[in-house]
């Protein structure tokens, strides 16, 4: 039995392409004292593994050329020298895109509480940032008026759901009519908005803003940024349209954040680790008393990872894209 | 006796002009019952009043043409139809560019404990303004980095003190060696750097910013956001460098909101009107104290007045820039 895994080959210059990407075969690896093997079940994709693919700056180290691919995996364990865990137990793991790997690091989660998907997604980074970056950050007050970009986006539908369970008006933004069907008809945001229609500053300015979940940056930012109500607040949480861009958008409406007094945030989930428990729990209560919906988009088998990355980053997902590993 | 006034002729376009102002005659008003007669001794320039020549939104309505500059004084009561108030008292009102002025609104200040034009600066808005937003949004904490720019001005020269008196590293910008010189040797900063030396970026470089006050935005402001720290503040308190640019400065290194996870808010000092008392007790604490310098330019004459605001503009002033009218 061997391990796959898919490399970096190459680093992207704008677009990611396939080619930045390499398939390999590798031999099992042997877990050591006090690691465990992991077979890995589900890969999370992510908008930030871009910047990782990059040498740029960020707020962790890119991977290099040649090695495998950084990602969240759920799995499952297949052989333990590690007290702590024993063969059959389901943990998240960083083990990035291969089929198996050893480690040290794991995180026990309950597959019968749960889809073991979800802790990818609701109950695993997007949901915990949603979560936080809205209650913490964003501070949104009953009535008041939560914009979201990226609104059918693993973070951003958590986003919109929980404006409205927190008595707010909830407004998304998303890519396209099917996505804003969507957004609006099942996931109950009051509304959203087509920012591929056209009309995206028109229609903004129906709309006074109190908080801003910005997953996305660039020129939605600025509209959004144009349309802030006095002492809103702004989630700076990805700017996945620079992502692929060589040169990063340049903002024009800074001057919002003095005529308006604005407090804009940078939001990162990790910052929060301390208080991951209370979210789970918040957000584990609205799933199971069918509060929140959530919906995943799957492609199947490792070798598709980069096709379904790549369409990721294009804005082809419906909520959380992962890659079914087995 | 006539009243003398400085009205707005013309918005400018870009660069303000003295072209833009006109000095007229008017007879002098009468105060009305609940109103007193203010003969106006010192008028503020500041940045600010450039906003307020322009139609663009902003957190105050503009001026209209005709309409007499907006500008807050210090004076002293000639007539007295308001039983607060009796003639000799010293006042501050928002008469704005003109010599005598009518009001209902005055605030009482004791020109016996300093002089009367620092009730404009250090004791005015602008040390109020360096107060709250160093505190309270640059929340300093002793041993951090206080960079702030447009460090010889009102607000700059008092933000840098604070954050020395405070125990922090205190690290101005200003324009030319000579400012420079006044930052560092007289008002006691550990470093000041010469935006016109073609040198900033790299001397920016050895520095990593806590706090950054900005009083300027522009190709300043994007040089800090790169060298900000983990977690640092942002006190967006001016966009000087915007207020005669046709086009918004854009603002290239917001990404490193979401990287450092900075905080970015707007100052404007009304919001914190409630807590006037606290600031102005501590700010005359350190100046009795001989721990605060301040520093004033004056032009003599409402009809300079201009002229003075122009050069505050081209940051030709050191400390608070004043206007003495009589």
């Amino acid at each position: 039995m061997d391990n796959q895994r898919i490399v970096l080959a190459s680093r992207p210059e704008g677009w990611v392409t396939e080619g930045n990407f390499r398939l390999e075969k590798a031999p099992l690896p042997a877990p050591q004292d006090g690691e465990i093997l992991v077979k890995n079940l589900w890969l999370s994709l992510d908008p930030y593994m871009r910047g990782r693919m990059s040498e740029q700056k960020s707020y962790v180290k890119g991977v290099d050329i040649g090695e495998v691919m950084v990602g969240q995996t759920a799995g499952e364990v297949v052989e333990s020298k590690n007290p702590a865990f024993k063969k059959g137990d389901h943990v998240l793991t960083q083990l990035g895109w291969q089929l198996y790997g050893v480690t040290k690091e794991a995180n026990k989660v309950d597959a019968a509480r749960a889809p073991l998907s979800y802790y990818l997604g609701v109950l695993g980074m997007p949901g915990l940032t949603a979560y936080f970056g809205l209650k913490e950050i964003g501070q949104p007050k009953p009535g008041e008026t939560v914009v979201v970009s990226a609104a059918s986006g693993a973070v951003g539908s958590v986003v919109g759901q929980l404006a409205k369970l927190w008595g707010c008006r909830a407004v998304g933004i998303a890519g396209g009519p099917e996505k804003c069907a969507y957004v609006k008809d099942e996931l109950g945001f009051d509304v959203c908005l087509d920012y591929k229609s056209g009309r995206l500053r028109d229609e903004l300015k129906k709309e006074k803003i109190d908080v801003y979940f910005d997953n996305v940056g660039g020129e939605i930012l600025d509209l959004a940024l144009a349309r802030t109500n006095l002492f809103g607040r702004v989630v700076v949480c990805g700017t996945i349209s620079d992502y692929n861009a060589t040169d990063p958008y340049r903002v024009k409406n800074w001057r919002a954040i003095l005529v308006n007094r604005l407090k804009v945030q940078g939001m990162i989930v990790f910052d929060w680790k301390d208080r991951y428990g209370e979210a789970l729990k918040a957000i584990g209560g609205y799933l199971a008393a069918g509060k929140l919906k959530t919906r995943e988009s799957v492609v199947e088998g490792l070798a598709n990872a980069p096709q379904g990355f790549i369409a990721l980053l294009k804005g082809g997902n419906f909520g959380k894209q992962l890659v079914k590993l087995a």
